[in-house]
């Protein structure tokens, strides 16, 4: 009952209150038993990007802002599933993440970044939490945010 | 009977003719309940893409072309799931766009833009046009257009 | 039996050893009929990228290193959908390619390149090798590869 909720405060892992699409669409649909999540923005629980969470990752920047911004959109992405599902405990399974990543000239440790991502799913998760995924680094991304990631999630019968 | 057939009327919009693929694949393919559609390019009915659909966005791009690109994409998604399914009212729901707009440097209102597309949904299907999404600005696409929409529709049983 | 591994080698195809995900996640996710498989890049059967796969394509850059690299993608994903099905002869279509090209500038010959991947699938599987695909041109891709290429199949009952 309710794994994933002590799970998350174990880790203590707040979910935010599921971010409004920015614009003419929704957060979740549900066919059959995948729910599809949109593309997430690194929002905080403040409701705004924070200014080290936007911008474009170049050669020779830190890896911390792009690992911390695929985390957040991951937070974001449990927040809408959440809010779609009621109970995360209705996860079967993370289907799929999708991040992309702001890049200006090129930036080696994309793997890296999107860990950010993909650990918090495993951790929230365990086995359940692993997941395919595709990573790329874009030309640029909504809100000028450093990452987005988009989620793919079975759901239990 | 006909309601997405008398709603496109209703909007004077009349479908183009389904574009073949530009290459070695297919428009659309169906697998269970769910219709995947192949990016699409903003051809207009003459089978061309308009050169102000072309090229890439910048920082003071205006937001009309943007706009106009990712709706032409959408229709014709629309040409295709009619090609494939002979009937637009057999969609239940759209389940999921994925937009790419061709950016040099920064374009600060991809949200608008995407919305070109998203709006064309939601005045076809109502509340069946709902759906997720995920909007990246990316270096280049095929045939230098502007912009590039795949559509996931789930059809009826 | 064996329609596939047999077709595999009359085209000399030998499928290298799927190569383990380079970070975080596994690389197939079965859902229901969908079997999802990651964003692959075009490591070689040593395990390694060869050079003319890395860097970034421009305007001037020749079709072959693209195509290729598309190719050894296709071909990776095949290697990963094998090792997790035991037997190709299980795919009942190949659903689905998303085709990822690091760009600068300017490319013009994104869908060429893409038949890379697609010529692949059509070779192997014939009309169930026929799918959807989505085709960009991005800022930057992992290991600073030339192409990457996530694949969805469905597989039979």
């Amino acid at each position: 009952m309710n794994i994933v909720a002590k799970r998350l405060e174990e880790l203590g892992l707040r979910l935010p209150k599921a971010a409004a699409p920015v614009a003419n669409y929704v957060a979740c649909v549900r066919s059959g038993a995948l729910l599809f999540v949109s593309g997430q923005l690194p929002f905080g629980s403040d409701g705004k990007i924070a200014a080290e969470l936007t911008g474009k990752l170049a050669a020779d920047s830190p890896i911390e802002p792009a690992t911390a911004a695929a985390r957040q959109c991951a937070i974001n992405l449990l927040a809408q599933a959440q809010s779609a599902l009621g109970d995360l405990d209705r996860v079967a399974r993370v289907v799929r993440l999708g991040g992309f990543f702001a890049i200006e000239g090129r930036f080696e440790r994309l793997p890296q970044a999107m860990n950010g991502a993909s650990d918090l799913m495993a951790d929230v998760f365990g086995e359940r939490g692993r997941h395919v995924r595709t990573t790329v680094g874009v030309a640029h991304l909504p809100l000028d945010a450093l990452a987005e990631v988009e989620g793919l999630f079975e759901i239990a019968p």
